[in-house]
């Protein structure tokens, strides 16, 4: 075990609150009132989440976008996030996506903290959502027999990261301006038995669902969406990329969701390996991990 | 204006949201349901915050206990915390420290992120509570005529910073496991015009108060309780020194505090300066600022 890994599980013991049902990986749930409180907190630092000398104004847009697209995996409403930001040289751009970003979704930014510091920049925020639909999807919830959904194509945040890092002049946007699924999340929730983010690579984010549910996925590769322009001799690679920020989710084998997305698979009894891909046991690492 | 001036009044300024009461000098307040939510994110940097090589237990327990503050400030019940935590060589102190806060104050870990990182090391909490009381108090509504109040000494954590900084031995602490005031934050909520925590410096803070009021606030350095070990000559710097963490709060000129605290003042008209010390302007710096 990984030195964070180590420190997530410690972590994880620490928080026996039912209301933190992971750590790192997942939202907290937090019955408030008569609301339901959806909270999130990533970090970002330099040169591990954003490549040193990218645009702030895309690295600031990022850090919004991952945020909430953990809040669309449960179907909340964003709320409003909480900043917490190293100063630099280039914090103007960080301000112009940061509005941006805020903008595009309709989330105020409610407060935060700026620190100066030496070395490699890091930033936090955290997010803050109200549940449209209880109870609140989450990772667990997968049955036998439940169709494996997902909202769009993987691949495209790869294709998108090596046009930046190789500088080739093909878009990027993918990698630099991702979208969370927001209205997607909130439409699904109350349909799904499952549900999460891709954000560390299809197959690894689907091994987790299926761990959480005590079952096997199984995934038909042919029905996974690509992008277009995705070599297929890469189709593999690109179910092990992550950045892409689609949904994830499970129906009742019967059910069709109410907004666009692809049939990639289905759920099954447990099998010795979390996801299976065309019947088979996929090789190799599955995906981003935090080990 | 300094770089991070600068950066706070442009993301104020991204900020329109009325809950953003302020940024990196307050707490959100967030009506939710049938309850008001009170949040605060600060953040700590390595050698900034905390001097490099101090035990991470210690940082642990003054990166809860200073988020915890900003609460008391607002007579908030704690909810939950979320960290935003940079791996380090020494995590078991620092989860040894955090557990024993979060015990303390019984408060629950809800969730977070841990990264990898180089260079100096930044930790950020989010902190996240319910209002006791509403409307929640802030630093804006002092009346001329009331009486400016403290809970407690200011300087403690000057001598012990001194302590662990010389290695001398004496008692650090006030510097290292600063107390947040809760239990009076609660009880004072109620009766308070305008109460916030001391977290810069008295002087500082209390102008503060009187320029978020539009008044000036007289003190009466005769008043102003120091800890029995500080030399009379250091009463002046004390004042001006951080990380106390009581409570400055005004009461109506007649009522008195439901919890111990030293009236060490009163609200007069504006007069050209936002704090008199015994009818005089303060020189200098009043205490740490953030530019």
């Amino acid at each position: 075990m990984s030195k964070e890994s180590a420190l997530i599980a410690a972590l994880r013991a620490l928080a026996p609150h039912p209301a933190a049902r992971g750590l790192a990986d997942d939202c907290a749930v937090l019955d408030f009132g008569t609301e339901t409180l959806i909270l999130t907190h990533d970090m970002m630092v330099e040169g591990v989440h954003w490549l040193a000398g990218q645009d702030m104004a895309d690295v600031a847009w990022k850090l919004v976008a991952t945020n909430l697209s953990d809040l669309a995996s449960k179907g909340a409403d964003p709320v409003g996030v909480l900043l917490g930001f190293t100063l630099g040289n280039d914090d103007t751009r960080f301000l112009a996506g940061l509005e941006q970003a805020l903008n595009t979704f309709s989330v105020p930014l409610l407060g935060g903290d700026t620190v100066s510091a030496n070395g490699p920049r890091s930033l936090g925020l955290t997010a803050l959502g109200r549940a449209t639909c209880r109870p609140v999807p989450d990772r667990r919830g997968a049955r036998r027999g439940d169709g494996l959904w997902l909202t769009g194509p993987v691949g495209a945040a790869m294709l998108g990261f090596e046009a930046l890092r190789d500088n080739t002049g093909a878009d990027s946007l993918a990698f630099r301006r991702p979208v969370p699924r927001l209205v997607e999340g909130r439409a699904l929730a109350p349909h799904v038995t499952a549900m999460m983010d891709v954000s560390d690579g299809l197959l690894i984010d689907a091994a987790r669902m299926a761990d959480a549910s005590g079952l096997t996925l199984a995934i038909e590769s042919a029905s996974v969406p690509f992008p277009a322009n995705l070599p297929s001799t890469r189709r593999d690679e690109a179910m092990r990329w992550g950045d892409d920020y689609e949904l994830l989710f499970t129906l009742p084998s019967d059910a069709t969701p109410p907004i666009p997305a692809h049939r990639i698979g289905h759920a099954v009894e447990p099998k010795g390996s979390s996801v299976t891909i065309d019947g088979a046991v996929p090789h190799g690492t599955l995906g981003y991990t935090h080990d």
